[in-house]
This record gives structure tokens, C-alpha cells and sequence, in this order.
């Protein structure tokens, strides 16, 4: 091209890289923090009665019923519900809704590569609160100071990549002193101990988003939502894409959401292998922070996360690896199958004697 | 709320109404351009193997192999190829790409009323070019001049809500004429004569867009797609979040898209259609706009818009009739099948008895 047409945001920027999706077959694949269970069996039944006629017709725009299901059980109304296509959606229609070249975003560091990338394209600035690594990757006690002046305020609770949570009354505290929007990335909340749910009805300037993609073992359904205050919903909702929902998602998602009992399993069983896994680890030399996810941040014992990551690529054994001066001595790793998990351990104790 | 957290762009304007989905019985729904045929049966038959467990993986976030069925059916490669949850979704990307308050957009009017929404939420100005009602809504022949200082320039070929076409040689022309991005629309080119898809092979600043709303009866499935210049494209993705077309849509959309015979012959149904009905409503009096899509542009005799629309309600009948000095004498007529027309034509006479 002889000139480019596009926005020099846009020109300028690199695109978010998702996790590798690798189509080998007899990987142990622990890098996209998915699931290792199937979704609910509610799924396949509903699946199996679908009928593929009324694809014809366009989806409800509004996801009503699936919206209803989401509001009555974390206690709000329609209204201060929005579902999107997978978090990503939710997250994509906030950042256009809040962040200008005069409106910055404060986010975690490390925490998910995409909101800076969000952030650029929108021409924010993006201002990146740096997590102590030295007390498990703890909160900074000034960052409201380091916040000031964002418009938007993501706080990743549990965090991805680290995997930490943070206390629950600094949460609040942060809500009611931020001037700006608060918004939680709870993608893993469902394997913490506690969420900031509450915090979405108690202040208008907050906003809970959750995911399908993780708990509901619903990652190839893509499926999202947020709560919040219904000013702040209503403002989201001018900039969702008309129909963002097939009618599978919506039928699907509202079969996997109404099966509860079976979500509580899944999540119980990660959290039982996480804690093992932690406690293997650890036995090896390895550093693992305290996980509220169903993921670990691991860094092995001579702390070379990129060495690690590679010798157990070399056994098809796929976690993930962030570059990066205090991300680089670690690697995440999803919490799988008892059978995964053992066969991680198995490498890894080949390639890390205990006491060597 | 104390104070106003959105940008001022968004706080100001109201959302994109969709034209609306009700969930009454009985109902002679011709309001949103559906296609009234059931999808493809390899839809149902691919749906019927589908395996649910595999939805705890995330999708291909590239979708390779349905770009790679679109490539190859119009002689491009995969790099010319995006694919979108709904054409929405590639319009929402192109939008954020290609304008901004430096950066406007001009549309033809009237026409798919989103471009102007979309234009707002990135602070764009709004280049309106009125279409020559008296010829058929035909374009001015001062368009280039019109759009000139824009940066994107979508021309909706056919355009909804007038059905009308434009020559292609003048598409070409606009095309080598015009210092900017200039997008096709071609959601109902399936139904058409001819379309632009040799401009964006032909061009390096051209994008053609496609939906399975309309002639693959995917509607509810969600998928559309452009093609254009490898950097065109390339930038696109940038926007574009990372798994924006689940397990479904995907797996589906190809089954339908592979199935071309069966297109052709849902495509030539509506077209049978369309020229009866064109010819019964022009015998009651109607004034019909040539339709080169799957639905009509029609003024009854008294050229009362609105009215018609309310008459045909009363009867369960539902069209689509948009407010204003020029479209409000018309309604928009979805082509639906043989019985539908008749109950459409029924009722249109009992109303408009012929030379009243």
C-alpha cells in the first residue's frame, strides 16, 4: 500500500498473542488455563435437542433469560447484567467506553497481556501497577497513588499469571476511594474463596466480570458477563454489537449456569489437585505462589522459567511462558486431570531431582 | 451516579435499536431480512456428530479452516480472509481501524442505520450522501466529491433498506478514485447479479463484506466475513478479540458455506418471490424499488408508510417501516416463502383494494 488508511494507534501496535492452541494429538495441554473436565451434562442434553432450524432466525439481542438466571442468582436485576461474546467482548466494549487519549487505565503488572494492548487502541495511557513479587505478588500498599489520574481501574482478582488473590477489605477500599471505574477481572474467582460480587451492588463506579471460558469448561462456547451498577451496564450496552450472542451460547450457557452442583465439583477437584501439585512442587525446590485459581505460577529451582517451559515442551507437555525480567523465572501451569497432573510431575521430577 | 465515567461520545448518543424479534406465535415475521428457509441439512447433519466435551477447549482463534474454504471459493488466500461474529463484528473492527475525529465516514442515506452509531462511538464525523429517490434511489453522480476528506467510505451494495443495486463500473471507478478505505457491504449479494469481490482482489484499499445472516439462513449462528489486501486484513485483526467465533459457528458456518447447491436454490426461491410479489404490490398501486435482495422498498398507493405498517401489525403481519421524510412513505418487505406472500397479499388488498 501506498499509504496506510489506518488509525496510528493501530499502525503502530502489535495484536494481543492468545496461548498456542496446538492440534497435536497426546499433548498434556496445560497452557490455556481450560478446563480439564467436560462441560456440564446439561449441555449435551440440551445440545441434543436443539433444533437447527431456528438458526434461521437471529438470536435475542438482549440474552434475556440468560441475563434473568445470572441476576437472580447474585441477587441483582436484568439490568445490571450484560452478557458478551466470551470476557473478551465485555472487556473490549469497557475499554471503548471508558479510556481516550484523556481518559488512562491503571492495571496490574504482571497481570493479562491484553489490557495494555486494549488500552493502546484506544490511544489511552496505560499506567501498569507493579505487584510485589518479594510477598507473593501482594497489592503495592500505595496504589491508589499510582492509580490516580485512570479512568479505569482493572484489578485481575484472583491475578492471571500469578494466580494470588488479594484481601477482600482493600478491595472495598479502593472502590470507595477510586474516582474512576473499578473493574474486577474475576475470570478464576470460581476457584478463590471469595469474590467481590458484593462490591457491584454496593458502589455505582464498580464493575464484576466473570467467564464460561474456565469454571463452566466452556472456553470453546465463548461466553462472558458483568455486573454492575445499571448506569454503568446501560452505557456498555450502546456498545455491544446487536446480536453478540448465538443461540447456542445463550441456551448453552444458561444450561451449563443452572447446574450448579456440578460446577462446585469440577471446581472442587481442581482445587484438591492444585493444592497437591503445590505441595510436589514445593518438595522439588520449586517457588509456587499461593494459587486461587486453577492455576500455578511456578518458578523451578535455578529460576529459569524459559528452560523449564522448554524441557517440558520437549515431553509434550505444554504450560505457559511470559518473557520478562521477573515473569521469566516462572511458568504457569493449568491445573489438569489427576492424570496430567501426574504426568507433569513425572517430567518434571526428571528434569529437577529433589535436593539436586 | 455522582458523575459521568463514559466518554463523552458514548454518554451522548443512544444505542443501535435492532429491528425487533417478537416471541408471538403465528406470526408472519418479515421485519429482519431472515432468510425463511431452514440452513443447509449438512448444518443439521455436522450438528448432529458434534461433540460437546470438545467445547472445554477454546476454538481456533484464527479460524483457519473456514478462511481457508472462503479463500479458496473466491480465489484469494487466507491472509485476504477475516472472519467475524456476525458482519457486525467485522464492521465494529473496521469502524475502530479506519476512523476517528480526524478520520470520517461517509455512508449513503438511507441505509443500514448503524454506520452512523458506529461512527459516533469513535467521535468520527458523519458524511451522509443522499440517494436520488426519484431515480430509484440511484447515487448522486457527485458522490466522490461528497466523500471527499473521508477516510472510509461504505457503500451497501445491494443497499438495504431501498433493495437497489449500483453499476458495477461505477463501483469500479469509486474505487481507484477514492483517497481512502472503501468498504462494500455486500450482505445481500447472494440475491443479487453481480458483486464487488474482483474490486477487492483488484484493490489494494477494498473490503468486501459477506454475512450467513441472509442467504445461508445462519442468523442465529452469528458469522460473517471481508476480504481485501493482506494489510488490510492484517490490521483488522489486530482489533479483532482473540476468539471471536466459537466451536459452533465455525464448524457450522463450513458445513453451510460448502453446501453451495443448496444455497443457489434457497437464493433463487427468494428471487421467484420477489418478482411476483413486486409485480402484485405494483398492480395494487405500490410503488416498488427494483430489488436486487431478498426483501422490498414499498410506497402504497397513498404513500402512508407508517400506516401500511400499522394495518399489516393489526393482522400479525409484521414489516419493517423507518421513520422519515423520504422512508417513511415505503416499508421494508422481507421475501418470505409462497404462503407467507400470499398472507402478506391477502391482507395488503383487503386494504388497498386495486385502482381505489
Amino acid at each position: 500500500m501506498k499509504k496506510s488508511y489506518f488509525r496510528p494507534e493501530i499502525e503502530a501496535m502489535k495484536g494481543y498473542v492468545p496461548g498456542e492452541q496446538p492440534k497435536l494429538a497426546n499433548l498434556v495441554k496445560l497452557n490455556t488455563n481450560e478446563n480439564p473436565y467436560p462441560p456440564s451434562p446439561r449441555v449435551r442434553e440440551v445440545l441434543a435437542s436443539f433444533d437447527y432450524v431456528q438458526l434461521h432466525r437471529y438470536p435475542d439481542p438482549l440474552a434475556d433469560e440468560l441475563r434473568d438466571a445470572i441476576a437472580a442468582r447474585n441477587g441483582v436485576k436484568r439490568e445490571n447484567v450484560i452478557a458478551g461474546n466470551g470476557s473478551d467482548d465485555i472487556l473490549t466494549m469497557t475499554f471503548r467506553a471508558f479510556t481516550a487519549p484523556d481518559r488512562p487505565i491503571a492495571c496490574l503488572n504482571p497481570s493479562y497481556s491484553l489490557y495494555p494492548v486494549l488500552g493502546r487502541m484506544q490511544g489511552a495511557p496505560v499506567i501498569r501497577i507493579d505487584l510485589d513479587e518479594a510477598r507473593d505478588f501482594a497489592l503495592p500498599d500505595n496504589l491508589l497513588e499510582q492509580a490516580e489520574g485512570a479512568n479505569l481501574l482493572i484489578i485481575t482478582r484472583p491475578n492471571a499469571p500469578t494466580g494470588n488473590s488479594f484481601p477482600l477489605e482493600t478491595m472495598r477500599e479502593v472502590c470507595r476511594k477510586f474516582d474512576g471505574v473499578v473493574f474486577f477481572d474475576e475470570a478464576y474467582a470460581d476457584f478463590a474463596d471469595d469474590n467481590c460480587m458484593e462490591l457491584a451492588k454496593e458502589f455505582d463506579n464498580v464493575l464484576v466480570s466473570r467467564t464460561f471460558s474456565k469454571s463452566f469448561a466452556l472456553a470453546g462456547l465463548r461466553l462472558g458477563y458483568a455486573v454492575g451498577a445499571a448506569a454503568l451496564i446501560d452505557g456498555l450496552f450502546k456498545l455491544k454489537d446487536s446480536y453478540n450472542l448465538n443461540r447456542f451460547t445463550q441456551t448453552l450457557g444458561l444450561a451449563a449456569y443452572l447446574d450448579e452442583p456440578y460446577l462446585h465439583e469440577c471446581c472442587a477437584r481442581v482445587r484438591v489437585e492444585r493444592e497437591r501439585l503445590t505441595g510436589e512442587l514445593r518438595e522439588l525446590g520449586f517457588r509456587v505462589v499461593p494459587s486461587s485459581t486453577n492455576f500455578l505460577f511456578a518458578s523451578p529451582p535455578d529460576q529459569d522459567g524459559e528452560s523449564y517451559f522448554r524441557k517440558l515442551r520437549s515431553e509434550a507437555v505444554i504450560v505457559r511462558y511470559f518473557p520478562g525480567e521477573v515473569t521469566g523465572k516462572y511458568v504457569r501451569i493449568t491445573i489438569g486431570t489427576p492424570e496430567e497432573m501426574h504426568r507433569l510431575l513425572e517430567v518434571t521430577r526428571r528434569f529437577y531431582p529433589a535436593g539436586a
